[in-house]
């Protein structure tokens, strides 16, 4: 088996993902490598912030350097030099998240036009398959019907049953060497077409689930519910992945609730627009309190950039546009969330994640700062 | 003494640079840190490329974010978090480029407007020694009044004989611990007035001399020339400055003709613009030529850039706007010019400068590249 659990705390559970290219304690947090690069970290850095795995986006690649190109200089990780594990998403959440691009779904694929250049273009189960087997990622996954959060329900059960469908297609289709494939169960908040969803997949024997259609405009509260009835009925032995969360409060949430991967770009995008994940809160850079501020972003973290430097002269960087700025908020974001999640993972093997959680979040909630609440994905 | 000539190769020095933060091995490379940053590269990553001495510049830190502020912080040493040498610009250059924003040269100083809000604003001998003393450099530069290249003889004597006052008032201003002060000789390419000026700023007893004027605007071939005659008759005793300078050829011929430290925007810059300094001339990374590059930038280079990743990887990040490719590109082109630099100072200490500069010219013009002559400063 590809996974196996070394400890769980209620719903929570602690384990190890192996992979072609190492092993992989869960839960993990991944941070989101878009278009073979996490944004401005270098992949020695990113080791060294205690990354496990990261995630690249099909879709991305696909179209710019293109899947050949990369599989023609020895696969993605040659290419991004990570020999790391590497989750490829299917390329299916961008398409369907830019639905103005969309222009026919049907039961072979789904045709819509590229935002590089507007040309038209089809992604279909099997093209997932051979994009992500070129890549050579660690961990592909199934392309799936991503409908709107407003669909009507007769829509949501042709999604879950094409995304049913499209995962058998993919799951017949050629792997690269050693190569994990994860479908993902679509449903909405429906219990029955959720469930089914499940059960459908789960008899298809993939090597993890994830649960698909919840992070794009919903609504917190009703995802942690929908989360928390529906992550039980995934198969206990196989990783359950989150897409797209990554805020600290919500990472807690997730993980309480038993999953066992997640992504997001938050870390790194908040780190380019000049914002830093504390324990006092989510702190803006920008903000004229930080001028003469002597402090490191988070006192207790010890991510190379809180070592060394102020507050005030990343305050200085990034006012001035500096990239080492936009640089090091990035670095100590994704460190920030990586360590919350270890220490999530130990507290679950000491059995004691609720307390950990709940002094997490009462932190959080102390912050000073604006409130850290927010779901992100791209 | 804070400066000792190790080895000499026909007019080549070797030497040592003495500073309250280490000694610094002439010839010198300096990479600019202009807003207390060298553009996107960690200090810990400048140490690792080989840099042993950085510059710093006044007006940028006097306007943003204000030199009390970096005091009050402990320096711009410790601001920064570099705790090799730093050498601080007087403001001058900056001042005297932005020629548009100067409304008066007078005999106590000169008054501006900032370009960061379009304010009034003054630099005087004595602000430049509050500034460089508040930041804490170990090398700080005298303001000179530094005319432009087609300025009429009187004009040009004016600004050499209020440089040699503006000098002298600045010698006699408080000063940080150890910090080292040179002063900058004007006098264009005219024997007599740049005889002079070196005259009367070397009688006064400076720890250095800059060769100023030269570097703006000026054709290749009169500079050299003048670096020619005028470098014999900077102190021989003591440190040797061009400031200003940073292509290949550049450095080696400043080098071949007695200078020591040399400082240039170049490598970051051309990083930033997504082209790389190599033994093949100067890399254009757009260029479609490299889309299937398995090779790294240059076959030669030891750097990290060079031993992980393909020029065509580095091509995807250029033509992606991601920052890593900005930050690998100026990674690689500062630790180019560092080990070209360092080749040049160990080819003197064998007394083969020539051979040393006649290879690397022989391979730098057989190049199939862009031609790589040019002079920038920032």
């Amino acid at each position: 088996m590809s996974f196996e659990i070394t400890a769980t705390d209620g719903e929570a559970r602690a384990g190890v993902l192996h992979t072609s290219h190492g092993d992989v304690p869960t839960p993990a947090f991944m941070p989101v490598g878009t278009k073979a690069t996490v944004k401005g970290l270098d992949p020695v850095r990113l080791r060294e912030l205690g990354t496990t795995i990261l995630l690249a986006n099909t879709y991305h690649l696909h179209f710019r350097p293109g899947a050949e190109l990369i599989e023609e200089l020895g696969g993605l990780h040659a290419f991004m030099a990570w020999d790391g594990p590497i989750l490829t998403d299917s390329g299916g959440f961008q398409v369907f998240s830019l639905r103005d691009t969309i222009s026919a779904v049907d039961e072979d694929g789904v045709t819509f036009r590229s935002v590089y250049d507007g040309q038209p273009a089809r992604l279909t189960p099997e093209l997932a398959a051979d994009v992500q087997r070129r890549l050579g990622s660690d961990v592909a996954m199934c392309l799936d019907v991503c409908p709107p959060a407003d669909v009507s329900r007769p829509e949501l059960e042709l999604a879950t049953e094409t995304t049913t469908r499209w995962a058998e297609r993919q799951l017949a289709a050629p792997r690269a060497e050693g190569q994990l494939l994860f479908a993902v169960a679509q449903g909405g908040n429906d219990r029955d077409l959720r469930r089914r969803s499940i059960e459908e997949l789960a008899a298809l024997g993939f090597d993890g689930l994830a649960l698909g259609g919840l992070s794009v405009g919903e609504e917190r509260g009703a995802m942690l519910e929908t989360v928390s009835w529906s992550a039980p009925l995934l198969p206990a032995d196989r990783p359950r992945y989150f897409m797209g969360i990554g805020d600290p409060a919500g990472i807690l949430e997730v993980v309480a609730r038993g999953i066992d991967m997640f992504d997001c770009v938050l870390p790194t995008r908040l780190g380019r627009t000049g914002s830093a994940l504390t324990w006092e809160g989510r702190l803006n850079l920008r903000n004229a309190r930080f001028a003469r501020d002597r402090e490191p972003l988070d006192e207790d973290c010890p991510c190379s950039a809180c070592s060394r430097f102020s507050r005030a002269y990343l305050r200085h960087l990034v006012n001035q546009q500096e990239l080492l700025g936009l640089i090091l908020l990035s670095e100590h974001n994704v460190r920030f969330l990586l360590d919350l999640t270890a220490g999530a993972r130990a507290a679950i093997e000491r059995g004691e994640l609720a307390a950990y959680k709940a002094a997490a979040l009462h932190r959080l909630e102390q912050a000073t700062a604006a409130p850290g609440q927010e779901v992100s994905r791209g």
